[in-house]
């Protein structure tokens, strides 16, 4: 058995950012990966998922899943190798995805790894389309969304890995789909590649009147991902029963303290009470873990068709995860943002 | 047929309060009931309905409902009897429930008029505990809130004609149930009459401390009907997939324009997100309306074998309605308000 190993490497949270995390809230280290004991694999990072739910896990703020601490390994989805196994499931070789963290080398005990969907043209798609944001597009357009052919939804970050599922699923699905995505370059690739019948660009100073242009009979679904001015927009627009997944708030995520006032947080049951409207968080993995069966079932076909297309933006090398992390929470990905790292 | 009617009366909104609403927002007019025509009735109101929606009617924002217009007569839920019938389905006599509006008389087609449950000790029963309110809770628990034994659920204004319902239903299905209430006097009754588990009083100092130490397990459901610094309370003591069922907002009907800040409205997309939960606004006759048989049948039993107790408070006389009205919104009331007119 080798122990060739090359050098791994890791960052790990170096502290708590209280607004937008800056590159000094990572620190990269250097260690040698370990052995793995009986039971225990060895895996080598692929490429790892950057994704904005991370940005919660390094506040300490009560959420959904416990916070990072400080001198730990960042979280993160990871496709990767086995390189070493003591586990009788997996062998030297395969491809599995993993929860494996931001570093090139981790251990697992086979908890939490899955083998990949078969067939797919790129190992990087288990990390998208057919990984967990695909599967929160789907899970909740589906079971939480409940559309119906003629009515319209709309989706954020339209150009992302959710955001694109969720209006693609809702065109297959015979709805009016509307997109919100940041400047010309992304709305035009929602509409002309994706699909959708419209996108508008949340920078225009014009974007709430745009919005209402292009929900010309109201909004019945909003899959919500990002919140802020976005959410304010669409909830004059709703229509009665209105159903609205909520799976992240990426405007929020970098938010230190509350903003300045008018204290405006009756608007939204208000509008739940006089729409008869619906809003529901869910958390992919907590919600829907035990029905990835039915999601891959369903959507592996759909992109092997090309009804559900996607886009990957790649970035090369472990060092820059940091980087295009920060860059994701400002909009600045193009697709599904991934790091190469081997 | 008998033409010696007595001279009516009728409350008519005489302009739009911005805040509270005050006598002179109501102006009493008299009338000549008018005779029925070919398929009308002429009804006479034994008993008038007072409820925190009729607040919103009052104001022109948009809301569920069309407002009443300046110069209207106000609207409202009645008990009336027929005093002249030129309707095959409806005789001299008759009781039934009605959306008469405040005035003593009012004309029929017949549309929307129904006959009282059967064997009620009194018809006013029908505009609560066996009417909208207690249909409201009916409907809001079971089919939003899906209660389950050994959860803990937290309803205000917990002594009024739709929580004192919700809390009974809750306990019957064995959860744990917590009254909010204002005042020791409202408080006890909720402990001691409607068997709830604890109630706490919205007017103490210690609010918010007081209700997380009757909630030692979280809380669950939250049947949301009055908003404000209860729900606040709420917010952050929800359970992971906490259900919401949201029919009213009392504490913010009277609310001209928003508060001061700093900004909250992120904190109730961030709770349901984190915390997975579902908040849902419904209006019992617009999402239920078609089940009132549903009701009758399930809750008829529950109140004749005294399983679920009630209590009313009703005003002597016609003319006292918009004062006990403008009480109810302060809270003044101590169970379903009514004005007994004959």
């Amino acid at each position: 058995m080798s122990t060739e190993l090359p050098l791994a490497q890791r960052f790990v949270l170096a502290s708590r950012p209280s607004g937008a995390p800056a590159p000094e809230h990572f620190r990269l280290e250097r260690f040698t990966p370990p052995l793995p004991q009986a039971g225990q694999v060895l895996l080598e990072t692929l490429y790892l998922s950057l994704d904005p739910y991370m940005r919660g896990r390094m506040s300490d703020a009560p959420s959904y899943a416990p916070p990072v601490q400080v001198g730990e390994v960042m979280v993160g989805g990871t496709v990767s190798r086995v390189l070493q196994s003591q586990h009788p499931r997996f062998h030297e070789g395969d491809l599995v995805v993993s929860m494996g963290g931001w570093q090139t080398h981790s251990l697992s005990d086979g908890s939490g790894l899955a083998p990949l969907p078969p067939d797919l043209p790129s190992p990087s798609m288990a990390l998208g389309v057919l990984g967990m944001p695909g599967m929160t597009a789907y899970m909740g357009l589906t079971h939480i969304g409940q559309p119906k052919a003629g009515e319209t939804l709309v989706v954020a970050a339209a150009s992302g890995p959710v955001g694109s599922v969720v209006g693609q699923l809702a065109k297959l699905n015979g709805l009016k789909a509307v997109g919100v995505a940041g400047g010309p370059d992304k709305c035009r690739y929602v509409v002309q590649e994706l699909g959708f019948d419209a996108c508008v660009d949340h920078k225009s100073p014009h974007f709430a009147e745009e919005l209402a242009q292009a929900c010309d009979k109201g909004i019945d679904v909003y899959f919500e991902n990002v919140g802020g001015k976005v959410f304010d927009a669409v909830l004059g627009l709703l229509n009665p029963q209105a159903r609205i997944p909520l799976c992240g708030l990426v405007a929020g995520y970098n938010q230190g303290e509350l903003p300045p006032g008018p204290d405006r947080s009756g608007l939204l049951p208000r509008a739940l009470l006089t729409k008869r409207a619906k809003m529901q968080g869910f958390i992919v993995s907590d919600d829907f873990g035990d029905r990835q069966g039915e999601f891959v079932a369903a959507m592996a076909p759909l992109v092997r068709e090309g009804k559900v297309k996607f886009r990957e933006d790649v970035v090369q090398g472990f060092e820059q995860a940091p980087q295009a992390f920060i860059g994701l929470l400002e909009g600045k990905n193009f697709g599904k943002l991934l790091v190469k790292v081997v």
